[in-house]
Order: structure tokens, then sequence, then C-alpha cells
């Protein structure tokens, strides 16, 4: 029992990395340039916010080789064999990242953020304000692969 | 320019409130139930992280509905008008909803989660485990009522 969600992009990634990296991101600006359909109205507001939360597919992911069950994160056997649903690896059903970025500009219709792990070009699904409220609450417990595949993920070469 | 962008449900709430409600969400516990395609294999590993993020369509969101410019959240007008990107309510292009919820239990296809402000029955399009490498970076900044709309939003009663 599958339900077709039809969503059309409301944007696209501008600049930035032009093909996929493990690590570094943080040292990447891009901009995201909101659809025609959209006016400055709807980020009316949005500079406000420090952090942006960014909605897209890995539209470069060939739908072949998306996994549906396990595998190695980053096909590294040194780390456990886990679930897609388990890892945020781009071979997964539906292609969707979600990834909190740095807010720099809000000119128009184009945002300028810092740190996102989306490549040129990308489709934007849509876009978030970070608020404190929707952070996890509680103490947050994860595995040690979990830590060291971030280990140089952000990092500003 | 705007990509049509198919995706399918992975699986559907089950359980927990049958009609949306804007506060007390955490006392809220429902499960997840993966589409018949998937194997207990898809969350191998997730009993090892304390949060997941779950991305769903918020599919009770009447379409003719959607806000495609700026409005009060939640309708007070003791708040300011903010772009529906600058805010995270439900009536918005693709009506797509991230949250983030605590985990409780993993069976086969099947998650038990606490605090998903999702509605049973809602299609999920993707589950993510919560990896502190991608919370937000540096200090956080959001308007006040950022902060004033979250204040019962978890609360259990």
């Amino acid at each position: 029992m599958s339900d077709l969600i039809a969503l059309h992009s409301i944007g696209h990634v501008v600049g930035g990395r032009v093909a996929a990296a493990d690590d570094d991101w943080d040292a990447v600006q891009a901009r995201i340039v909101l659809a025609s359909e959209f006016t400055a109205e709807a980020l009316a507001g949005l500079e406000d916010f420090s952090h942006v939360e960014i909605v897209f597919q890995f539209h470069r992911q060939d739908v072949a080789g998306i996994v549906a069950d396990a595998r190695h994160p980053r096909g590294r056997s040194d780390w456990p064999r886990v679930g897609i649903f388990a890892q945020r690896g781009k071979a997964r059903p539906n292609r969707i990242g979600v990834s909190v970025c740095r807010l720099i500009a809000v000119e128009g219709t184009t945002l300028t953020v810092a740190g996102l792990d989306a490549i040129d070009g990308t489709p934007v699904v849509d876009i978030k304000p970070v608020m404190t409220g929707f952070l996890p609450r509680g103490a947050i417990r994860e595995p040690d692969w979990a830590r060291a595949i971030m280990t140089r993920y952000w990092e500003v070469p």
C-alpha cells in the first residue's frame, strides 16, 4: 500500500558544488532561487532566523542505485551494515534530503545560504525556519559510526 | 520553472490523534508502519538512535487552502504576518512536514514513536535517524513569535 505523492519544486539550488562530496560542506555558499510563481512575500520575515531547513531531492542519485534494505554507510565495511532508514545517505527511497544551513541573506526571491549539502541544480521542495522548539527534546543517543561519519562533514578546510 | 517530483509513501502513521491539534503533542504515541515492499532490514540498527526525523505530507490539508505568500501564523494578528517559508504551518506548498520525535521501539517493519505531530493515516515519505552532527551549527536566532508559538506545543498536559 503506497500512495503516489506529486510534488513540485518550489525553487532550485544555484551555485555551490557541481558534484557531491563527502566532506567540508560548511565552506560552501550557494543560493536558493524560488520558482517564478512566488514573490518576495513568501520569504517575508525569514531574515529574523539564523538557520533554515531545506527539503530537497538528490536528483542526481541514479534511481537504479536506490537501496531499500540495508548497506554499510559510505560502503565502509568497518562500520555496521544498517537499514537505509537508519542512515542519511542519498541512495534512499524517494531520494529526499533534509539539511539545516545558515541563512546569509534574503533578497527578493533568492536566499543565500552557507553549509547546504546540496549541489548546483538541486530541486528544493520546501524551506522551513529553524525554531529551537522543533529541535530534539531530551538527550540524544546515537551509535559510534554516526559520530565518526560526521567528523569532517561540515569542517571548513 | 518548476519540476514535477513523484514520490511514493514508504509507510503510514497508524494511531495517535485522528485530527490535528495545536498543542500537547509529546503526550501522543503512534506507530509508523512501513509499506509492504519493505522488510525489517530497512530499519536495521535504527534502535541505536534515540530520535528519528519523519518527513510526511499533511494530507488532510485542503489544497485550495495552501498559502503561497504570507499570513499570520495560526491566524494570530498579534504576531507578524510572515512568509509561508518563514513559518512551519501545514498550509504550505507541497504540504510537507518534517518533525523530530522519540523512538520508542522497532519491531519488524513497525516503529513506535512519541511526540510525532502527524495524525493517524498520514503518508510518510522518509525516515531519518537524528544525528547530532546534523543539528544546527552555531548559535540559533529566531523571532519572539517563534518562541511563543511553541510554548505549549509539546507540553504533556
